[in-house]
């Protein structure tokens, strides 16, 4: 996606360590229009899929939220995203998986209620950044879990050195990813 | 709101100690046709301070944002959601606030970076729920420590008998909210 490509290439920080932010327009500041233009982009990537007629959008808090819940409105569909954090009004049974995340430190809690995904569902897993692959891997998990299908993957950004799609081969459905960053020594590479 | 009244009382489920978890279209689940009119219905309340060009939509994570992005993308403006947790990436400068949350439990952070607001901005504030009022008064402070010009504040939930608003006087802006909620007893009222 040209457009999100030249805003990572001049809005992106390195902070080190092979870590981009994207704050201005995506992680922490969201620009809503671009936003509506992810969404469709992915609506026309799983065009091969949507002759399954999904009916939900699956996410991850926090940053996943936008950009899924852009998806869901143009299919027209509920959008609904794992927390990751307890609360006393969690009182419901839920779906339970664990991702490592390196930028919160340690290991992640992912919960879904089991009132809002069963075997009826067909489901599009969408989120910003597909990197390590543990906390899609971990969505993923919680789909099959639900026994519902899963019908795609789709990231905003992803990063191929750290290997994410080979750990979600298992799955064996289309990855879509918008744009792609890589490392040359210090020097950033989106394409 | 009378559709989001309708849904309240029909999917509302009253967890006891006077919260009622809307997890089937708001905080969990997300409705997301609903909460584009959710949007609409705050760009027409606020229309008396459209002629001020509000800047940024301001909401706090995690279940603000849905609301808050809709409000942004009808109003072409970004959204800046107020980060609760901490993570190796937040290099910048932040504005600090704190808030005390019932269902989370003890005190929250919520920090603004200092580059995405400042003395030149006009924000209009939108989040799910007025209980308390400790979260909207939060992040009203971080917007007056940044020198933007808060414009007026949009909950999407207000509980009257938290008396969130009488907190909220002192920054003399509009607050509107689209459904309230109260216990008469253990029944729910909605109007």
């Amino acid at each position: 996606m040209q457009e999100l490509i030249e805003r990572i290439k001049h809005e992106g920080i390195h902070v080190g360590g092979g870590i981009v932010k994207l704050d201005g327009f995506l992680n922490h500041q969201v620009d809503a229009a671009l936003t509506e233009r992810m969404g469709a982009e992915f609506v026309a990537r799983f065009d091969g899929v949507l002759s399954a007629a999904p009916t939900k959008i699956v996410t991850a808090e926090v940053s996943g939220i936008p950009a899924a819940l852009a998806t869901a409105r143009l299919l027209d569909i509920p959008m609904l995203y794992a927390r990751k954090h307890q609360s006393s009004v969690m009182t419901d049974v839920y779906y339970f998986a664990q991702a490592t995340s390196r930028t919160k430190g340690g290991e992640i809690n992912l919960l879904i209620s089991k009132r809002y995904l069963d075997e009826s569902d067909r489901v599009l897993i969408i989120d910003d950044f597909l990197a390590t692959g543990s906390t899609i891997r971990a969505l993923a998990s919680l789909v099959e879990a639900s026994g519902a299908e899963l019908l795609g993957i789709g990231c905003v950004v992803e990063k191929p050195f750290e290997r994410g799609r080979d750990r979600l081969e298992g799955f064996d459905v289309p990855v879509e990813t918008l744009a792609r960053i890589e490392f040359d020594g210090d020097v950033l590479r989106v394409y």
